[in-house]
Parts: C-alpha cells; structure tokens; sequence
C-alpha cells in the first residue's frame, strides 16, 4: 500500500534527473522501438506460417516452412535482448518505485518470447505485441514523455 | 532531367503494390527506426569519446576510452547492416526509377558508417545521422506515408 | 508476510515436480556452472588488468591491456546473457513463491555484470561471484538437490 | 557516352595509386575468394537439398533437410556480406567511373543471394557463381591485375 | 616405448608449474563443465527428437522438431568449440608427454559432436558424453586434482 | 618407421576416393583459402600496428590503435577456426597416414593464431603464414591437385 502512494507520488515527478546520476552510460540511447520492430516481426511470420499452403512442390514448402520458423526463432530471441537490456541497463531502482510491476511486466514479457518461439501461435505473439507496447508506455513516462506507438506494417 | 521528371511523376502514384508483388517476403516488417537508434548510440559514443577526461587513474581511462571505441564500432557496424537490409531487401527496381540516386544514397551513408570507425569525428557521426534521416524519408515516401522523424536522444 | 509464510511452506516441499510439467523443454539442461565460469573470468582479468605493468614496450602493453578489457567485457556479457537464461527460462512462478527475492537477486546480478565493465573493479568482481554462488544455491534447492560450489581456479 | 569514354580512359591507366590515398586501411586484404567459396557452397548445399531422398526413416530424412536449408541460408548470407564489404569498403568513386554498372552489378548479385534463400534454385545458385565470378574480375581488373577464377569444388 | 615411460613419469609429479609458465593467459580460467553443459543438450535433443510424436498439427510438429534440430546443430557446434579451446589454449606440449593421445582423444571428441549433428543418434551422443568425460578427467589430471563428474540432468 | 613407410606409399595414390565416401557432407566445400585471407590480415593488421605514429592527436591516434588490435585480434580468431574446420572435418583418418604430423601442424598453427593475438609479433604473423601455406599444400595434396599460393596482398 505503501509502496504504491511512493509510487504514485514518483509518477506526479518523474524521475529523469536522479536517473541521469545512475546512468551506467555506455551510450544513454534507448528505444523501446527496436523490441517492437522484432516483435512485429514474430507475429508476422507466426500469421505467414499458419497461412502457409504447399503447392505441391514438397521441398519448396519444406524450405519456406524451415526459414519462417528459424525467422521467427531468431526474431523472438532479439526481442527478448531488447528487452532485456531495458530491464537490466536502462531501468534503475528509483523506477521500481515507479512501477512496482516492473520485473513482473519484463519477466511475463520475456517468458512470451520463449512461448512464440515453442508454438506457432498468433494468441502469443499478439500478446508480446501488447506486452512490449506496455513497456513502451512505461519507458517513455518514466522519461515524463508522451510517445505515439507507431508499427511499422 | 527527363530520370528527374520519371521521379516526380512516380511520386505522386507511389509504387506500393508493385512492391508488394515483388516483395521476397521473409517478414515484410522494415523499419529504418533500427538504422536511426544504431547511428543515435555513434554520435553518443563520438562525442563521450571526445569529452572524456582522465581523472588521473589511467586504467580506469582506459577502460573507459576502450569500451566507448568498441561500442561506437559496434554500432556502426550495426548501422551499416541495418541500412544495407533496406538497400538489398526492401528496396526494389520500381524504386529505383522513384529514387535515381538510391544507390549512391546507401553507398555514401556505408561509407560514412566507415569514416565514423576510423575516425573520432562528431562532424562525420552528424553527417551520418542525416543521411539516415534522408533514408528514413525515402523510405516511407515510398510506401506513400508520412512518418515523423523522431530521435530517442 | 503472507508471501514469506507460503514460501517456507513451499522450501520444506520444493516445487521440483509442478515444475516439469510448466517446462517448455528446449533441452531442459541447466547448469548455473557456465555463469560461475564466465563471472570467474571477469574476476581474473580485473585482477590482471590491476596488476599489469608496462616494461618499457608501449605496444605490447597496450595490446594486452586492450584485450584483457575486451575479454573483461565478453565474459562479463556472458555471464549476463547466462544469469537471464535462468531468469527467463529456468525459473517459473512456483519458483517465486519459493524465493520472493528471485527478481531482486537476477536484476542485482545482471547489473553487476554491467558494473564489472564500466569500471576495473575488484570489489565489485567479487561481489559477481557471490551474487553467481547465491544464484547456484537457489537454483540447486529449487531441484531439491545440494550441490557443492567449486570454481575452476 | 562521356562516363564510358571517361571509364575507357580509366581502364588503360588503372586507378590502383588514387586508391591507395583514400583507402580507410582496417587491414587492406580485400579478396573475392571469400565469398566465390561461400558461394560455392551455397550451390553445393542447393544440389544435395534437390537430391535428397529419403531412405524411409522420416526423422534422418527432416534432420538432414533442415540442415541443408539452414547451411543454404548461412551460406547465403556469408556471400551477401562478403560482396557487400566489397562495395562499401574496397570500391571507391574513382572505381564508379571505371565501372558505371558498379552499384547495379552489387544490388543485383546481392539480391540473387536472398533469391538463393527464399528458393531451392540451382539456376539462381548458378547466377549467383556467375555474378560473383564477374565481381572477380572487376576487383583485380580495378587493381590492374589479372587473376585466373579457380573453384574449390 | 620411451614416450610411454617419460609420460608415466610425468603423470606421477603432474606438469602444473610448467604449465602455468607457459601460460598465454587470456583468462587462466578453462572448465571441461562447458563442453559437457552442452553435450548434455546434445543428448537431451537427440533423445527428444526421437521421441517425438505429432498429435496430428503438422505445423505444431514441424516448429518442435524444426527447433530441436537447430538447437541439437547449435550445441553440438558449441561442444566442438569449447573442447577445441581446451586443446588449443590450454594444453600444451608438456601435457603431450603425459597424454600421447591427446590429440587423438580431441580429433574424434571433436569428430562426434560432427556425428551428433549429422545424424540422430542417441548412441553417438552418449559417445560424445564419454569422450567429454574422458577429457574432464585428463584435464584435471593434469592439474593434478581429482575432481568428480557431476551432471546437470 | 613403418608408418613413415605406408604414409609414402599413400602419397603415391592420393586418397581422394576414400575420402569422399566418409565425407560427412555439409556442403563438401573446403577450402584454405579461407584461412589465408584472415592470417594476411593479421599480419597486415601487425605491421600497422607496428607502424603506427602518434600525430599528436592522443584521441585519434588511441582510436586507430585499439581498432587495429581488435581486428588483430578477430582475424586471428577466424582465423584459428577456418583451420580447426579443415582438421576436425576435412581430414580423415586416411589422410593421417598420408600425413602423420598432421595433428601437430594444425595444433602449432593453431597455437601460432593465439601467439599473434598475444603479441604484437611480425616474427609469428609470417610463420602463421608459412603454416598456412603448410596446410595449403597439405589440403590440396591430399585432392591429388596442385594448386598456386597466391596472396591477396
């Protein structure tokens, strides 16, 4: 309860400048939209492979079907480092008082990367889309910024 | 002039579902977000390299000065790949009648993602930073959009 | 205090069981011994790096120096890389009944990884190897298992 | 018509001193044998994927197809990046006046490598030997040398 | 005959001062557990694969076995490199003396993990187990302790 | 002595045929060439580095270097692991007889590779070289062909 009156009054002043002082600064650019550009990559190719219909041609089918899942494999896998360098080098503690769902939000968001990579499931991958637009939202109001979410299909 | 002309005209119908149609489909999701953040953490990285000053402890200067040069190298490099996916995947014949010097758009912005590993130059890493933004611009007239150009720094 | 009174309840009967069936298998081989190796590396070329002296031959010394930091940074990202497979992976939400402070102690590790790049820092070095040990001893009392901690060097 | 009297002229006096000046020298070793030899395997891997028959044992038959496709496509992309360093980093504007087709002739051998991924073609795998071999004697034409086309295979 | 009596003389006074003489020293830091985290995945993959059994979603079972046979390739590649480490980095001619097959032990080590990603062997995949086995316990011979085989799985 | 003997009489009838029937078939492209090209980097890359002159631009002149020992440093690691695809997966056991200091020429390059790392030694970048050049010989011998060496630089 407490917790969360902290955090409220933290969101009313945002806490850009304390940050900077934390700033571990290898190159202080973070932008959530390279986890979004990858993820909308993974939901693309979950969609192409449920689409996916063989002409009969049986070895063409097998080498689109093997490079849209290793596409979506390798996609999947860059979201989850993208995110994961929000949460490790961008995110500091005065955040977590911020937003107390924090490593909640990063660890649920991640853990949907792992599941596009083991299904083939457009359910999934439409929730990693809105999971990563979350911390889009967080990322940019932890930067007292209004930032439009843009998609690039 | 008459290639100038072919442009403009072309401009005015963008190309889109020519593109489509020849579009090679891995995942379809291009976005030169990707190439701007890269060259954002250059221009970081060659600037913190130009400011940096030894507080008098010279191994903790160099492991500063080290990273910051492998970082902006990195990056670089990343920019570089980032830019060619667009020239070699995304960007296609029909194009190159709307934008006659695509070619020596994308030639020059890799050259410049060299001049700014070789050097420690902040007039290159700017330099490098609008021609992305020239691209950014190619880009999405191509598809017939109006994409705002917004940095994360 | 809810919270700490179902995780005592849960270490006296580790989840190891509801575990498995939640494990999404892509070859369920986890060893937190490949984070204990890198960290160890990071220790070591700290040490080195405090310890290197030039003997007159500017070159030499600047090439080892040079790769003692690169090889400093590498195992430092390793190990990170290693500590969030078992963040994102290996650890599911029975877990963190089990250990309220898993996200705590995965989010404290993985920034000491950063800090063992950004600064020479023996200390700090140190303290990776304990929050790796902390991670070893959770990891193994979550299977229901005591194994010894040895390090290589 | 002046570009190719001016690029005729080039080739009597080849541009080998100009280019020395502007060289960004990260090493100087510049050799299309690096990518004749991925391309050659991207032909090979192409052929055995055409070949392949299954013997009736479903799991060895996916085993070894999946393999083929996935070295297919490394290949592939290890082609794409070796022409590419070519074009960014060997050849300079005083080439493009020796070569007008320079940029064509890259875009062009570069997009036949993902045209090698995306199908099983032996005739665009054959193309892609074609365009490589036609890099080759540009390259050691621009340098005034005459080296023969030998194959590993 | 010599060699054998030199190499039995050596291993009763382990060569573990001349070693570290001879040391390159990137790190000091070398762990058969590496190579045998990995060979265990290999195993695990091999035996997942061939249990593998479709529920009737095609495209469900193309994901899984598409997956376990690139990681079964990834891990197997990851064996060969830590084993090949340990061989070139860390013994040295010394230990050549104390082990006459060390570089046969090495050659077919490394040539079983190329077995274990042609082919989908559950018996190779042990052998690659024994052999990494093999080279713990040369390797901590030679350092002149006796450390146990312990297994993640 | 015997071995010696056998290893002359398959010098005389070349083992192409044998070989080919344990080939393990990724691709059956190999090549040394490979290997050369990166071992004329690093010793390029030494020269330079030997070579290098501070105009007094301290920033300028610590950029140049650390890239140049990082490029040392990378070429001499590809280096390692063409050679180490030529020894783990061309060369077969017959070829052993053909050459029984085949282990040994392939563990002193690859030992020459970690040397030219290390130091700053023109001395060991030409006998990388002249090892290459060794296994050059060696590779193609074993085909039955006699091929050229030529360098790029």
């Amino acid at each position: 309860m407490l917790k969360h009156i902290i955090s409220t009054l933290k969101q009313a002043a945002p806490a850009t400048d304390a940050v900077q002082a934390h700033c571990d600064g290898p190159c202080g650019v973070y932008d959530p939209s390279a986890a979004r550009i990858t993820a909308e990559a993974v939901l693309s190719m979950t969609k192409k492979i449920l689409d996916l219909q063989s002409d009969g041609d049986a070895v063409k089918y097998q080498n689109t079907l093997s490079r849209y899942i290793a596409i979506k494999e390798e996609q999947a896998q860059k979201t989850k480092e993208e995110l994961l360098i929000l949460w490790t080098d961008y995110f500091k503690p005065v955040h977590l008082e911020q937003f107390p769902d924090l490593h909640d939000t990063f660890w649920k968001a991640t853990k949907l990367c792992s599941a596009c990579k083991v299904e083939v499931s457009k359910e999934h991958a439409e929730e990693l889309m809105a999971a990563v637009q979350k911390i889009h939202t967080m990322f940019w109001s932890s930067k007292g910024k209004d930032v439009a979410w843009v998609t690039a299909s």
